[in-house]
């Protein structure tokens, strides 16, 4: 049986942990890839074009998403950042299974234009303790944390997009179902060629 | 988030070590329940009724059938064999995962009564795998060999009926793979109860 590419978009809302579980995921599935994103921003010491990012002026970024050559892309700080559709397309020509960890409306773009990949959204446990990750990071006011569970309130109306939603209540639990649901979908009859009588 | 009760139906065509797969899975996950048939060959000793078969009369399952009591049947050497809603049904009120491991008849009839079950497909690594197999046992004659194996191929085609696909060429893998695929529906944004906000 052959195996197709495969890109696994892995969201939700601010604070639910999901840049811990992509780690702690690349960290344990050596087989994986990770997207690598196109920025604006000046590299730093150390980092590497093509590793950490790919490094573009504004002028070929702007020339990208007027090519159609982003999945997605938005603007942060005066800078852009987004998603080639070339790196992810190598990746998945290579018969690899690529990981997007983006935000929400990171991961709409992404849908409308690869909806054949696997959206997997993460949720907190309650609001209780997405509240107390915010507050617990110590970096935002109180504002600025009230307006982000607002919105999260909003985000989670999302799922119905998503295959699935894992809780991140126990990380290694749900570190354990990402690996689990990408075992799976890489034995799902749409993704797996048909088994050859001649083989 | 609360989960709903899952039915999980593994087919494939004979031979293809469907049996020992799933008495690795059920010795493995404790927490999965296995399908109890209805049945109208007479009991053996040490057999008890609701735990190997549900024993009953000719004229009680033919009565079953009637009523739509049976997601599936077939007769066997003179005997009928079933599925009964009821087992099934009070599984999945529970919350619980049950096995069904069937025919591919079988799995068919089950697919047209419960489309929202998990349909698992097991092939060999190849033919040839499957004949030796086959030859393997020893029980069977070289014609009925022949004859297994050219529906095998027919029955293939049946794959496109079937949510996954499992190659069963080292079995640990495979069993892995179907743990997997159970651990993914449970999170599956279908079978999981939406997020409550009040939570």
């Amino acid at each position: 049986m052959q195996k197709k590419g495969m890109l696994v978009v892995i969201s939700g809302p601010a604070g639910v942990g999901k840049g811990t579980l992509c780690r702690a995921l690349l960290t344990q599935s050596t087989d994986l890839e990770y997207s690598v994103s196109v920025t604006t921003r000046p590299s730093r010491p150390g980092e590497t074009d093509g590793k950490e990012y790919y490094f573009r002026s504004k002028e070929e970024f702007l020339k990208m998403i007027e090519d159609g050559e982003l999945l997605e892309w938005a603007e942060f700080l005066g800078n852009f950042y987004g998603t080639p559709r070339f790196h992810v397309q190598a990746m998945l020509n290579q018969g690899k299974t690529i990981i997007l960890e983006i935000d929400i409306q990171g991961a709409k773009q992404v849908k409308s234009q690869c909806s054949e990949g696997v959206f997997i959204f993460i949720v907190p446990p309650s609001f209780t303790v997405l509240s107390e990750r915010l507050r617990g990071r110590g970096t935002e006011s109180e504002e600025v944390i009230q307006n982000r569970l607002a919105r999260a309130v909003e985000e989670l109306e999302n799922v119905k997009d998503y295959d699935y939603i894992i809780e991140n209540n126990d990380i290694d639990v749900a570190v354990e179902r990402l690996k689990s649901i990408i075992v799976a979908e890489n034995s799902s009859t749409k993704r797996v060629a048909f088994f050859s009588k001649e083989e």
